[in-house]
């Protein structure tokens, strides 16, 4: 097996011999995972469905595609960059822009009261991709959401903590936990005195505070949006507002906010937050923050975003040192959901009324999620790996069957059906008469942990070598005993 | 968590308050998939991954879409049947039509020598759908190949192992794997006396003997494909053929195909197929067959489908008697590659000039490979589950934490967070004040093989009671033993 470059380029051949032009690449802003890059997936993988699993969620899967209607009027201004398929005499549909709308639309078709739903599946946005920096027009979200009528800040509070354990468990340095409450932002701006039609234009504005400063996103509110000087001062104030329950403090005391029904309604509901995560302990790195908005409309309660403070090679999220706290992101970066800021890496937050969007009866069900941003993780670890030097084994063969001399094809077929009977990974060459040092590198290179070798005196004495990769220790065992040998050898080599 | 249905309807909302019709379904041939059907999917794939593992493979992915041109002239008159993606300024991309198409794009674009591995994701194809015998538009596809210049029928020999494996680990019931090799069929046109450039048009034919009688196929190529009464009467006497080594030692003495270098080095192939299959034992249910010809142009050697004799509950695959053997499929059924009847879960066969065909400089690499059609198999899985009554567990908690009286929330919460750092599943209600019996209920109705509960007097002593679910035994052990103690009495429980 010859393994594939980690970063495969991507050929134009100029025409080939019938003078067709053949362009061998991948669609833009796609890539295909190679072998390694696959391992090191299904590790990441494995260990956010542990979390996940420890949360009771259960798993579903939807259409990659669904009805163009089932996602029109759900992204704002974020529609222009759905994938449309081809109308091709049928149904009118378009490639899934997230997991959220389909599970409402999911839950709503199905009645469902209550489910707590895990789904791991790419979407697909017509964005710019940025792929250095894990920025795809096809990839991978991995949401845990909560649908149902729970007490107040319990599932929430869950979802804190399952990005608290996934971040934890995945071992990619510090991170923080921003949140922030959808209600304290629209009491923020009724009492600082933006007209309630303009909460939703203004909290847009705020939301692009991850990457851009304070006087560029004034001048949105006042040139763009028609904000009064004064107002947009105002809520200047509040947005660089941070901290946990002294914030909260200083905003219960705050003279604008007091009468403000909202806002005293978010305030409560985050100090339940912070009661609830601290009880959990996933509070350490929960930071609210005022300058959190988050992109999409449906946003109804808590939000939050999770990002990570530096890569753990010491090396920055973003390239070389800027003025401003986060770089500036290229223009058309600015819609990506799972995560606005180049650092982040998980979003979600409360979306009490999508449900309702799909029921005859306005029938809705409150629900809260989380959406991890796998690409960006997967990113993040294979920068790591590549600059550690860590070898990657993509296969998980325990057993080399390998010939010594010629004529040795059939007892190789034969041991490797023995062992592949009783549930032993071994593979032999597929040539008739392969070289023997060949064999034995094939298992040293690919991490092989045991090579089990028969010659023609083996054959007749019905035994068969046993040679450990890894110390080069070789032992003689009846064929007979082979598989219990194994069996034993096996569990503790493999661990190494 | 409300079990959702196992068959959920589509429902078309009349009109919704603003008087817009909202049509709440997944698109044509597609289906959302359910926990439970999930819990039965996952373990479909674990097995069949524990196959391909033993053969040494690693896996990749590729995107959904790829460049039209990509797909063009590689699926024939199937072609039609490809989903492409609007126009939106940009590239012109279609859906992937199968798994082994972008492979061979993937081996020629990263001029990879050669490689096993496996792929498993889903595939599009604009069919008409017959979901209830798992025949949909969006299906999954779970490939296996072998890449690369070996000795003579190893790789192929190996193919035919996996399918074995699989279909035995899956336990379906009896199967057969038919096996036929193109050159055999091409040798045997040439005999009849075909002209050359009518041999995959006639090829195509032969393979619809699966669904329809002798009489129509030679209809069609009398009629439709201009071939002389009395050739299409020579081959009539040779598909009719099946068998092993007998079959070959009739071919080989045959007066028609003994001067016939195709048929012969194709009998010589097959020959070493018998030997190797029956050295790795899975030549029990190898039937070579004739009759056999697979629908893609691309296959150039060995080719192979694999079929259910009946469903394991009685159940034909097909409802009621027909006079044909496999009733005949209904119109626009007939594209299907993972298997042309009812009742085949896998095919495939060798193709060694596909890599080439993406390559400026033609150079190829040699391809075997297998697909099973995991959509019939989950298919028949799912009536196999229904009809037995099973109950399926779709979450995997370990433990519910409940509160017996009120305000036991925080010890409810904390006991959460303590078993989670241990990696033990553990989940409590989310509300403040649950009803002591409704989170017994939960454990019962969800299977959680163990409660640990909490009221004030056990707070006050620093001890929880353990409560085994299926006993209803009960057991007080101090808090502070309580993770070892779930430790040790959990992997017991779980295995029941």
């Amino acid at each position: 097996l010859k393994a594939s470059p980690a970063r495969p380029g991507q050929k134009s051949i100029g025409s080939n011999c019938k003078g067709t032009k053949l362009i061998l690449k991948t669609p833009k802003g796609t890539r295909d995972y190679h072998p390694p890059e696959m391992t090191v997936r299904r590790k990441v993988f494995d260990k956010i469905l542990d979390v996940f699993h420890m949360h009771g969620a259960v798993e579903i899967e939807t259409p990659v595609f669904e009805l163009k209607e089932v996602l029109t009027g759900k992204y704002g201004e974020d529609s222009k960059l759905i994938y449309d398929l081809e109308d091709q005499g049928g149904e009118i549909l378009s490639l899934r822009y997230d997991l959220t709308v389909p599970f409402a639309r999911y839950v709503a078709q199905n009645r469902i009261g209550n489910i707590s739903r895990y789904h791991i599946a790419r979407v697909y946005r017509r964005d710019n991709p940025a792929m250095t920096k894990g920025r795809y027009r096809e990839f991978y979200q991995c949401d845990f959401d909560i649908a149902g009528s729970y007490d107040q800040m319990l599932p929430d509070a869950e979802c804190v903590q399952v990005i608290h354990q996934v971040l934890s468990s995945l071992d990619l340095g510090d991170f923080v936990i921003k949140v922030n409450h959808r209600k304290l932002l629209d009491g923020v701006f009724g009492a600082c005195g933006v007209p309630s039609d303009k909460f939703r234009p203004i909290c847009s504005a705020v939301d692009k505070l991850d990457k851009s400063p304070w006087s560029e996103v004034r001048r949105e509110m006042v040139d763009e949006k028609g904000l009064e000087a004064d107002v947009a001062d105002r809520i200047g104030e509040y947005v660089k507002l941070n901290g946990k329950q002294d914030m909260l403090d200083a905003l219960k005391s705050d003279e604008r906010l007091k009468n403000n029904e909202d806002a005293q309604a978010a305030i409560k509901e985050l100090e339940l937050l912070l009661h609830y995560t601290s009880l959990l302990e996933c509070d350490a790195s929960l930071l609210l923050d005022m300058s959190l908005a988050r992109g999409l409309d449906y946003y109804t309660g808590v939000i939050y975003e999770a990002i990570l403070k530096e890569n753990q090679n010491g090396e920055d999220a973003d390239s070389g040192p800027t003025s401003k706290k986060i770089k500036k992101k290229q223009e058309g970066e600015e819609e990506d959901e799972e995560g606005g800021a180049v650092g982040s890496v998980a979003g979600g937050g409360r979306y009490d009324n999508l449900v309702g969007m799909f029921d005859a009866k306005k029938r809705t069900v409150p629900c809260v999620g989380v959406s991890f941003g796998i690409e960006r993780l997967f990113t993040i670890q294979e920068r790591k790996i590549r600059q550690q030097g860590i070898k990657i084994r993509s296969s998980c063969t325990s057993v080399l069957v390998v010939g010594a001399g010629k004529g040795m094809l059939e007892p190789r077929l034969a041991l490797c059906a023995l062992l592949h009977k009783s549930g032993i990974r071994a593979e032999t060459s597929r040539k008739m008469n392969p070289k023997f040092l060949g064999q034995l590198q094939h298992a040293e290179e690919h991490g092989i942990p045991v090579v089990v070798g028969v010659g023609e005196s083996e054959v007749q004495e019905g035994v068969v070598n046993v040679r450990c990769t890894a110390t080069r220790q070789e032992t003689q065992v009846p064929r007979v005993q082979l598989v219990a040998h194994l069996q034993q050898l096996l569990p503790t080599l493999e661990k190494l």
